[in-house]
């Protein structure tokens, strides 16, 4: 699609919903989903707490994630690594030389800025990919163009050389501050599952094509945009690296577009909203030979949610010319010691929730309702006594929750008339609203509200788990 | 406890089982539960990952307690904060001042060392606390008189004046390295919930007695004793806040001691091997009125398993001076507004997993099994076809194995003979067998083998998803 369509799309959208992040992060804070990051001390730039709601929605994406990536199949399996690894990982990745922002100075007051700071703009991933194309001294150049006007003191032409600067954030292991004891927090999940290769491989003895997968947090001092959980300095990620025949490379990767396809599907984001978009060679990260981003009709543009790259096997040689150590696949079909190629889809848990809490998100005339699939939802259901002041129908509700929790998360409430608790379970994403009235006490039934349909139905109290386990 | 009982006791228990750790390291790496972390570059100090096996055995874990201790109960939410917070954070929690080790450096070679380091021994916990109830010349000199040589050059007496240390990871937000920019990796998951009491009290309206529970990584810089995943750097925390009235916290405490007992049961650590024992007030922590500590009988001695504290109200005073903002809860019961009193269960995610593994792990004739409560088992079962070369026997155990899998984290094996393969599941710890044979194909059931008894029955097959259901 050319540039300038994109943009006139993401200028329709924002007119189609001006305000819908400030109604978002509104509801977020409302119904305990998202907290702003040690808010009660005036926060932390990007830092966002999942709250009692939030933590249920986030784990149950990763859940489902897990169990249609991991548990409902037979060739991938996970690990769980260190967030610190050996910082010679980071040699062998590329990332201690490439993963880096030009820093700059100004020679009258000081302050020292970043690019991307000064730019303020998404334009400068796009830029800093074309830096990457230049010659130190054009590179040099191109950024003394593009930065002239000192944003703290207004003096014109007086920064300094730009010198590099690692979007990892390093500390030190040991009491040392020194070289030696330099760490990284890790920048993406990735690596991790090539320096274990040769260990799951050994252990499992799996055949190509095979995967291994992992959700964790990750660590970037970037660019932040102000987009909520859009881009975080510290994000969990769902990746898999998946390990096949270099000749097959073509038929997996298209594989892997269905694949994530399915997902979001399946995850509760509207796919309509979800544009594949093949990266040109040029902006390419450095390993890979093909590149599709799913960008997402956020309410900001159209950006990031997905990405899908075929890294070659650029890793694993790389790892293994790095450490010293074979890191080859014995190739039974072949006889062969061969570097499997990698194809990678690489999910951001934080996105997924927002865009999930996006395309859930409706207003309708009396009431705001969160559309969750069943499956991610936070409750399964919510239990009422219809009358918080009469014993008996508290105790049969009671017992209805307690029976129900443990098999499902499920809400009480007891506060307010039925009204105001459909309102707060609408707002919660909660599928069904279970109240138990009278009649129950003779009829051993109960009244279950549809979230989505509003549509109220009679469910005997026998048959109530079986009933939500139907719907999930 | 007296000290010499316990001496000996540890001295008894390392008698019955010298090698007890490396045949569990062993197994570990043999089987995909935990590999040394990094280890293709000679690995990175305390730092290990969970393989294909030891991620499951370790989300197991995670989901049982929270399970537990938030879906199971009504009066406990969860959240799921950042790992970088504000560092007013630290500052009111008494982190940036008490979490210190000293810092002495060699006027000859000037190498520099963490007390610690020098001590080389657990004794320098119980030497911490002694130091902390000193004056700061008292303290210096009491440093001064135990670490005289330099382990690196030999030189005596040459030790400059102790400087503090903070045991946190501290890293810079954005592009300055300065004090402005510092921030901390949290060295423990507790302090979100003092920093989020009032947004999840907005938003759940939960009244005394409640809790907030969280499961994160946190990190620490500090005494690694080698004891596999027992000290790590980083590590996962399962921690609760349980607020309640002042009044109230001694029966709390005690309804805690019986929770924290529950568990132990629950998750498969032996309750034999696990012994309370109160903290002495000079070695409680600073926030601390009553602490005890469950400690497991490990290999090397009996060392803390997890924590049970009485903060008081200590945190969210403090952090009501330090920011500003109102911390205290209004009591219907008497009107008034009052900080709450907190109890807090803090469990180790990694010393769980040993503490299982131990106690899972025996020696038998002619096996080596892990009896995993089925639960945290990584399998829930396996499937074999019992001739791999027999297509009619495959297709039909390929069957079985999809039906499981949509319900169960199940194993596939066709590799070798039964013996091999029970041999291999044992290990994992998986609880059942399924073997597919002849009869299979005329009678419609398979072979189910007991992990635990080896017994075998014969089950149909329509029946199996039921089977196994039943038992977990």
């Amino acid at each position: 699609m050319a540039e300038s369509e994109i943009k006139k799309e993401e200028k329709q959208q924002k007119e189609k919903s001006p305000d819908l992040m400030e109604k978002i992060v509104s509801l977020a804070k409302r119904r305990g989903f998202v907290f702003p990051g040690s808010e009660i001390y005036g926060g932390l730039s990007s830092s966002w707490d999942f709250g009692p709601l939030g933590v249920e929605l986030k784990n149950n994406i990763k859940s489902l994630w897990w169990d249609k990536f991991v548990h409902r199949r037979s060739d991938i399996v996970g690990i769980d690594a260190s967030l610190i690894m050996n910082p010679k990982v980071w040699e062998a990745s590329g990332h201690l030389k490439e993963f880096n922002d030009p820093l700059i100075e100004c020679k009258k007051c000081h302050e020292r800025f970043r690019a991307d700071e000064l730019i303020k703009s998404e334009d400068w991933i796009k830029e800093k990919k074309f830096l990457d194309t230049l010659s130190p001294g054009d590179k040099e150049q191109r950024i003394r163009q593009l930065f002239r006007k000192c944003p703290n003191c207004g003096a014109e032409g007086q920064f300094t050389r730009p010198r590099e600067f690692t979007l990892m954030f390093k500390t030190f292991f040991g009491p040392a501050h020194s070289e030696k004891s330099t760490v990284y927090f890790r920048p993406e999940t990735a690596q991790a599952m090539f320096v274990n290769f040769k260990n799951v491989l050994d252990t499992t003895r799996n055949t190509l094509p095979f995967g291994i997968a992992q959700m964790g947090k990750a660590f970037r001092n970037e660019i932040t945009t102000g987009s909520f959980l859009f881009r975080t300095r510290e994000f969990d990620q769902m990746e898999i690296e998946y390990f096949v025949r270099e000749k097959d490379w073509e038929q997996y990767f298209d594989y892997w577009v269905n694949e994530v396809t399915s997902w979001i599907e399946e995850v509760g984001i509207d796919p309509k909203k979800v544009h594949g978009e093949e990266i040109p060679p040029e902006e390419r990260a450095h390993y890979s030979k093909k590149t599709v981003d799913f960008n997402y009709d956020f309410p900001f543009g159209r950006k990031e949610l997905y990405g899908l790259a075929y890294r070659t096997d650029f890793d694993l040689k790389n790892h293994e010319k790095m450490s010293g150590e074979s890191l080859k696949y014995h190739d039974p079909e072949s006889g062969e010691e061969i570097w499997p190629h990698v194809i990678e889809p690489s999910f951001g848990v934080e996105r997924t929730f927002l865009a999930v809490l996006l395309d859930a998100y409706h207003e309708e005339k009396d009431r705001i309702v969160l559309r969750l699939k069943p499956k991610v939802a936070p409750y399964k259901a919510a239990v009422f006594p219809l009358l918080a002041n009469k014993p008996e129908l508290v105790k049969l509700a009671k017992t209805i929750y307690g029976n129900l929790q443990k098999k499902f998360y499920v809400a009480w409430d007891d506060r307010g008339n039925i009204g105001k608790r459909y309102y707060a379970q609408d707002e919660a994403g909660t599928p069904y609203c279970i109240t138990v009235d009278f009649d129950s006490l003779e009829k051993n039934d109960v009244t279950i509200r549809d979230r989505d349909t509003m549509k109220q139905e009679r469910v005997p109290i026998g048959k109530l788990s079986e009933y939500i386990s139907e719907k999930l």
